[in-house]
């Protein structure tokens, strides 16, 4: 999916909400523990739930690999579903992988040409060689890691640097001419909204990933106020307060409402805007 | 697999070897892909004709991930014929994750509770939240890449920080009061030789995995010179140099040569150390 195409569909659903489909087997309905494929009954009943009220879905993958293989099936399903039923949501593998060149050749090649997916998140430490196998497929992305939501993302993500500035900055700088606005993005966690002016000095138009809206306690407006840009720019992720906004029968209702409230919320920032 | 263990294997077997499990399907011996599963077949082939020279196994998760379901099959029929046929071999998941915490929980769950490897390999960058879950299964170790034998490792790793030092000295010496030298091993690349003297420094006791040796165009003597310690404290990795030796019917024993080639050069610098 190409930015443009992206932007539309922002655009017309009047929403940058992207579903974080982090499945846990602990925390789902309990009836559903009784069918066939738990995980992906869970995932499908969200999904045509929630399609409507956003643009985008990402799997974290390491809430699959840990049910091994059946998990990894369940996750498999999830994205053909996704890929047949809705064309257009935009499909993120949370996959934070990054390797030596030939290695990352690898992942890429699993992820964004076998794996139907339209974007991987990559980890920068590697630098270049690690990263730029996920810039080489058209209309697919690389989201690098640059400044992340959790507590310690201070330790080394915000290490002073001798020549000035910290470590995310560096990373954003140098990885910024590995390739484009239209094969980059980067995860910005939103616990770390005031950074986003920063950020927006040095990736003006790249799209930014922004996870710990809900759960991990960042605020919407925050997030927008500092980061939005003329084409949105901004995908931000919620994942347990919409997946688990209910656990009875009618979960499904629940996160629909769930979503259904971020998204108006969106609509009137965006409106704000004039996007 | 506690240090000590560890230490007795490489004593007794005159070996600090770790044979790189990473099956590309264009390079293995072309007569194995009419096989049932070509993949498994080959690491069996590789693992029997080796396992007398290495005390470690390392197979990288993304040569398996790009073959899709069919290609995890092959790992965990791999993994489960190590541990039941020679359960003195160190298995490590050449996997380079690390995300926030509670998923670097399920991370670590999926490659040291349910995956039956020893380690896995860990990424720095989004700190002590990322890399603390895999500390917690005793006897198990997470090995968090400090210096890397990519080139582009320059790029991110040996920035100069404001503080001195570069970052991934921050890394060694922040990361090193999470856990001990019975938990943390850390990689550092071959091709990085003479900057182990300043690794050991920071980190005299903990285990070196050291990927490079071979292909990438690391020195085995350079290697143990500057980073031997009295426990040997070294795991020194060779992938396509020993299982992609031959590609012929005779694939195995030339992987077999090419292992006692390596070991015999590591027995004699072992009793030059008098381990």
């Amino acid at each position: 999916m190409t930015r443009e195409e992206l932007f539309q569909n922002i655009k017309r659903k009047q929403s940058f909400l992207c579903v974080g489909l982090d499945v846990d087997l602990k925390k789902i309905p309990q009836h559903l523990l009784s069918a066939d494929d738990p995980i992906f009954e869970f995932n499908k009943a969200i999904i045509d739930a929630t399609a409507d009220y956003c643009i985008a879905y990402k799997p974290n993958l390491a809430f699959y690999e840990c049910y091994g293989i059946k998990g990894l099936q369940a996750l498999e399903k999830t994205v053909n579903y996704l890929r047949t039923n809705y064309p257009d949501q935009f499909i993120i593998a949370d996959a934070k992988r990054g390797d030596i060149g030939n290695t990352s050749k690898m992942y890429a090649s699993a992820l964004l040409e076998n794996g139907g997916y339209d974007a991987a998140t990559v980890a920068p430490y590697m630098g270049s060689d690690s990263v730029k196998p996920f810039l080489g497929y058209p209309g697919k992305w690389a989201i690098l890691l640059a400044l992340t939501s959790n507590p310690s993302a201070a330790e080394f993500e915000l290490q002073p640097l001798e020549k000035g500035g910290y470590m995310f900055e560096e990373v954003l700088r140098t990885s910024s001419t590995w390739g484009n606005a239209d094969n980059m993005m980067y995860v910005v966690g939103a616990t770390q909204a005031t950074m986003l002016t920063q950020i927006r000095q040095i990736v003006p138009d790249h799209f930014l990933l922004i996870p710990g809206i809900g759960a991990q306690g960042g605020s919407l407006e925050d997030v927008c106020k500092y980061g939005i840009n003329s084409k949105c720019g901004l995908i931000v992720n919620s994942s347990r307060g919409i997946i688990y906004a209910g656990n009875g029968t009618d979960y499904a209702a629940s996160a629909a409402d769930a979503a259904r409230q971020v998204q108006s919320q969106m609509a009137t920032i965006l409106k704000d805007y004039n996007i």
